[in-house]
């Protein structure tokens, strides 16, 4: 039963530690894109319609200092800059499925339940 | 693979229709409390330390307003009000299931990839 799996919340919540690092749409976003394989930050960017350079240099910051995420800086002018999953970022590939599977199955609000 | 199921996004990107509606930390985390059964909504403030009165009202809206709970009010008093998932929010269970998971697993930023 999921809800035996999930009551175990308390203090040490590990939804609550997830959810902490997840924290808003855009960062579930990025780390949809970054599922499909290394990202250049203008890639990113273009993919995130509506998602500003400002804030999205900020969750990649946030997602690099929680080891999700790497980024590459290679020497061409103008600096290339990549964006990699680490293993513990490729472990989020379930929860988004997960996601994804949800939002194909209730896509529309007028499913009632 | 995991890759391929999420490959599929495009302008009706599944993934991005669920967190659309799942929009920031605290609305996962009053799923998660939900999944455990009827709440009111003083035990959802109880529970979420740090979330203000309004906002938790806010967010109960929005999942109302998209059929993933529903409210009910008792007639006494002082007014008793419970909210309760729906199917389409308990389907939500596998979500909050990978978030636990990887919470679980991946609990401290100082673990490498």
């Amino acid at each position: 039963m999921p809800r035996a799996r999930i009551s175990r919340c308390d203090g040490a919540c590990p939804v609550l530690r997830a959810v902490t690092i997840l924290d808003g749409k855009w960062t579930l976003l990025i780390l949809r894109d970054l599922l499909q394989g290394t990202r250049r930050f203008g890639e990113l960017r273009r993919s995130l319609d509506g998602l500003s350079p400002r804030t999205l240099a900020e969750r990649l910051r946030t997602l690099e200092r929680e080891d999700v995420v790497t980024r590459r800086v290679y020497a061409e002018v103008p600096p290339r800059v990549e964006y990699t999953l680490t293993t513990k970022g490729r472990a989020l590939a379930p929860v988004l499925e997960a996601l994804g599977a949800w939002g194909s199955r209730w896509s529309t609000s007028s499913q009632r339940a």
